[in-house]
């Protein structure tokens, strides 16, 4: 198909193909004069994939232009694939003070040897999930091990579900296609059904108690 | 405590502090003289949760003052706090077409009446759900009912988890607090343990695969 027809199964200007043609993020058409190229089903699909990165995962153009290269590079073992992918997707967490993070290390080592990850001790989410639990710690938040634990649960359940739908696809680059849009849409899909399960339990718990007679449950509040 | 005494305790510049109490995010403390204040415990402990959400949590200063609004008005039931606690922290999604919004709701309309979720149709989060799953659906990447139910399960360990320590707190200032803070900080949590079980399951799958002898895992690549 040419560039019109491009834009048409796709949804995407003319103007923003373009860009992405002349930032490396989609691959050129095969040219068939001067002026035009040819493109297929592999633009539509790469289209797709960069919308879902920029506008569904929030990365910007830049990042999920660096993200999109693993893509292209087959020499890429696939375990390091997963590290690239996370650190597209860098966690909005800075410096916590050093009583903090201790606290939070020696929690978190904990959830990960009673889980039996096998992870090495220089991972970039390791320090970020610290920071985190060691800041829930400093605000009294962290109640009791149970709550750390069930994310811990949680993360798994998920993490395995990430890795059967790796499997599930054939081929190098579905898997890693697989790989790259799962971690970043997969964050925004699970802080979603997040919200979704509060509303359940708030409307539950709180709804009927402050606001209505038992057994009439109030929507939520947004 | 004065000023110098609470930067000292809390770790944050004066110059800081005083923005923080211009803006409202910080309450005053009780005037002791014209040019000065006392401050207190009160004054350290929001100043932590200012960080947490701002630094660890990402938000801007203008959504954790709106946020940190709610902690202050006594009048607002529970129920919309998580509501609102949860509008702060707004997904970063936008628009998808209508037929991959039409295949989304009806994959996750299945999963809501599996889980026997109890949602208001009109639940931000449900719209920003059915956008993600409408979009790995285009993209290929939810191959079974099977990956969003264990998203699924997963959402409901961790609300159940995020619920039980909101309970856990008594007096209505403490149970708010730790629904904002832990909305903000618990996606945080949650997106960087998943990416420590994914390492932990892909050194195991992929690691072995591609560049050491069975047994020996290769640690993962960030």
């Amino acid at each position: 198909m040419r560039m019109a027809a491009l834009s048409g199964a796709s949804g995407i200007p003319v103007a923003t193909i373009k860009f992405y043609l002349r930032e490396g993020l989609l691959h050129a058409g095969e040219r068939t004069s001067p002026n035009q190229s040819q493109y297929d089903t592999t633009h539509v699909h790469r289209l797709r994939l960069i919308r879902a990165l920029t506008e569904v995962g929030g990365l910007s153009i830049m990042a999920a232009g660096e993200l999109l290269a693993t893509i292209d590079n087959p020499e890429l073992p696939m375990h390091q694939v997963f590290g690239i992918a996370q650190g597209a997707v860098r966690l909005p967490i800075s410096q916590i003070s050093a009583q903090d993070l201790a606290d939070g290390s020696e929690l978190l080592d904990k959830v990960i040897s009673d889980r039996g990850w096998q992870v090495a001790d220089s991972l970039v989410a390791r320090a970020d999930a610290t920071r985190v639990v060691g800041t829930m710690r400093a605000l009294g938040l962290e109640h009791s091990h149970r709550m750390l634990d069930s994310y811990a649960r949680a993360a798994e359940i998920v993490a395995k579900a990430d890795m059967d739908s790796v499997q599930a696809v054939t081929g190098r680059d579905a898997k890693v296609e697989t790989v790259v849009a799962g971690t970043v849409l997969g964050d925004v899909l699970l802080a979603a059904l997040r919200r979704i399960a509060q509303a359940d339990y708030s409307s539950a718990m709180f709804g009927e108690a402050t606001a209505g007679p038992p057994g009439a449950a109030l929507p939520p509040a947004n």
